[in-house]
């Protein structure tokens, strides 16, 4: 075999061909056309996201200091106005009058050249030069933009935003002078309960999941009877109403949060939002993810939330650049203290130890399962050269793996397909797998390779003489012969280490 | 032990309160006053949940011929026009013009007492004594009502319905002549996708999740090279916006179905039919249900729905009566064939082996998670006397119970908490387990019964000796000394039974 490791320039392409053609992911609704920003989970997909979310489940909750919740998704719209989403969820944005196009501000340029822009700034300055305090302001943000596009931060500008808007043309249909005001779009879906659709039937589906902990904090606390330190886990869906949606699974409409909220005394908030960081990036290299494609990206602390005290995004290298796949957030007591002013309920925690009586501070890590599921993806797509001929392999981690073992019967006689048979039905008690009898047994290899099944399990002659198998490791293509009694145990270790 | 397995006669009232007292479910948004029809799922709620949909999906896809999906929540709404879910799935109302109260029509019968009832129905037929046709058409529905309230028949009925109503007071503030006409109310929830709120961008959350099923037959056919017959299984929320909620989490606006359906040559359909309906009786009963408590309810001819050719609802004695946790369906060609329609694709398969052309018939099995979470909720709960005293036992299957087993130091010292954890942190690789240190052993055990914990595994001075343990049983409350290093294959074995 070839021991080069080939990355295709192409990956995203590859991979959402590969991902529809093999039954990972689907368009939503695709005979109709399809649903902008939804996407489903086909036969290997859903395996492999639930094998995700599976592995995120043990390592946060198979501890004594984690409880599970799920909580529905539809929630009373008070706790949409105690959590900020009502008034502060939105995005700006204007719409061309002559084409309709529609574009939200914060991002417009992006889409415009940048001799334009560089023009369009000239301009803006001059139509300034005699109000220093607004030239200065201009010219600061363009020394100090941050990660952001300083074309981007001015169109957002109060003050000058909407001079700099009057002087671009419109992306689509590059007509001048042609833009609405920015308005502020609230990205909460809404529905109404009951059956009058008014203002006091309105519920949101939740943009975040977080908020289901938050209300039930003292529920988990008291039923679980735990003590500050301790955290609430969940896995579910939410919903965002994005103007522009992009990059396959990487910002959709409706998608998976895995998050933990660790209650605790605030006095110990930079010990665990530390110990947090670690952990999770740990979590994502046990489970195989390319270490070099991993980083923190520490938010600036001017660029917090007016909440949050210190925030890091734990970042994938994807072929489009460097993506947040999770956020770690120290949000100290922001959330239980609007919860207790808007409920009237009291959210205060009773330290026994410390004799102190106090609204718990918050570590939130706040992982995104559609992101983590295309990132785990992406990372384990290989194309390599064996014996002349290339293959495509997905590398995942075995506990990842959708398919954990194929068993091949080598020809379909002398009694191999019901040894193979038998063996499938014991393996099957414990894990999926999958069984194949058709055509040369090197293509079911590749077929299975394309799967990222890690352990392909081949019946032959000497198997009806000694009980043994040929086990074919994915990866090194190495075979080793294994009992057929031995089995279950050897995928089981293989799956515990 | 006492033999006796008591059910106490008020068992939901008691259910509800240890459901929320021992963290099993909440009512959703509590703190605010609760949002009506839908539910959260606590610590061990989760567990239990969890464990439910993964026994139906390893039963239902660990197989050859079923394959998984996962598809999105939100969907094309073309997709409710070709199901008829936007013409037809309706429920009738009416309101109080006075008290504005408002009420499904199809059961309004169900709150006027039966005095009241024979008065109106006596003055109906009076009313009608002179029209032969619609009076032996009344005489009809009460004779012969099915499952129904005939009461409610004839207020649906369009010919005798307004006048059977206009002799009615409203059930909550008692006026004559009050309700509106009846108008018929859909139970999808709509949202809007995109900025702007109008008849272009709407869309509903899924009240099913059978039609993701349907427009992905093409792709999950051919990204896994299925044959008929073959079967596609999926686990995800639904929402209904139901104008009455009751009975806990049997009938509420959030919920989570567990489906599969299972296309096949439209000549084998009532093979296949027997089949999923024995498959699907036998999952409940080898999960521990109470056999007694389960039975079919097959639908009459004239009540089937259009598209179906045959009906049975599994159903479960529950302490109100026996209810629906799951229903087996012959939807014949109806929904792919709509679908055709609708999206101009064609659904046709191509038999190899029959050589023919045809649309499949479909066999449906849909279980609900929420209403089975409930049904094996209440199936394990047990109160008995042991030794005097009264316990609260939840008998959960090894398999759904939400804590695997227990470990206890017998007392905190003589290095019986280290090996106490050793044990723990090793158990914990496979299991969900729980600590505890904190008082009488006895009130351990009580707490776990009340969990459902199957195995409590006590750490005593003996252990320090000869490094075993003693594993109590939930059910028979018999220890047995178990090494500590057959602890793991102990407890596999059990879970494997």
């Amino acid at each position: 075999m070839s021991e080069k490791k080939n990355k295709p320039a192409d990956a995203v392409a590859n991979i959402v061909s590969l991902a529809k053609r093999r039954g990972f992911v689907f368009q939503s609704s695709e005979i109709y056309g399809g649903l902008n920003g939804c996407w489903d989970y086909g036969p290997l997909g859903v395996e492999l996201l639930k094998n995700i979310k599976e592995e995120w489940w043990k390592f946060m909750t198979y501890r004594d200091d984690v409880e599970g919740l799920d909580a529905s998704i539809l929630m009373h719209p008070k706790v949409w106005e105690a959590s900020g989403h009502v008034e502060n969820f939105t995005d700006p944005m204007i719409d061309c009058k002559q084409c309709k196009a529609r574009f939200r501000l914060d991002v417009l340029g992006d889409s415009i050249n940048e001799k334009k822009k560089e023009k369009a700034l000239a301009e803006l300055k001059n139509d300034f030069k005699d109000d220093a305090s607004i030239l200065s302001k201009i010219e600061n943000k363009i020394k100090n933009p941050g990660d952001d596009d300083p074309f981007n931060l001015l169109l957002e500008d109060e003050q000058v935003g909407k001079t700099l808007l009057s002087k671009l043309n419109c992306p689509q249909c590059g007509n001048a002078n042609t833009f609405t005001d920015a308005r502020m779009f609230n990205l909460m879906f809404k529905t109404f309960v009951g059956p009058v659709e008014d203002s006091g039937s309105v519920v949101y589906l939740r943009p975040e999941t977080a908020q289901g902990i938050f209300v039930n904090f003292l529920n988990v606390q008291s039923s679980a009877r735990q003590k500050i330190p301790f955290g609430i886990a969940q896995i579910g869906k939410a919903f965002r109403n994005e103007i522009n949606t992009k990059n396959f699974l990487f910002r959709t409409r409706e998608f998976e949060q895995m998050e933990m909220q660790f209650f605790i005394n605030p006095s110990a908030d930079e010990k665990w939002y530390y110990y947090w960081k670690e952990q999770r990036i740990n979590w994502y290299k046990s489970l195989g993810m390319t270490e070099q494609k991993l980083r923190f990206h520490d938010h600036e602390p001017e660029k917090l939330a007016h909440y949050a005290k210190a925030a890091t995004d734990i970042e994938y290298e994807f072929p489009f650049g460097w993506g947040e796949i999770e956020g770690i957030h120290n949000r100290k007591n922001y959330d239980l203290t609007r919860h207790e002013q808007f409920s009237g309920k009291s959210m205060k925690y009773f330290d026994d130890e410390s004799k102190e009586k106090y609204i718990p501070y918050v570590i939130e890590t706040s992982a995104g399962a559609s992101r983590s599921f295309m990132a785990f993806l992406i990372d384990a797509y290989y194309e390599e050269e064996v014996n002349g001929e290339m293959r495509s392999v997905l590398r995942f981690h075995p506990r990842l793996a959708p398919i954990k073992a194929a068993i091949f019967p080598l020809v379909n006689k002398d009694g191999m397909p019901e040894v193979s048979r038998e063996i499938e039905k014991d393996l099957r008690r414990n894990f999926k797998v999958f069984y194949d009898d058709k055509g040369a047994v090197g293509r079911r290899y590749r077929r299975q390779d394309e799967a990222g099944t890690p352990f392909c399990i081949t019946v032959d002659t000497q198997t009806l003489e000694d009980k043994t198998v040929t086990v074919r490791d994915r990866d090194t293509m190495v075979q080793e012969r294994i009992a057929i009694d031995q089995l279950t145990r050897y995928l089981s270790d293989k799956l515990l280490a």
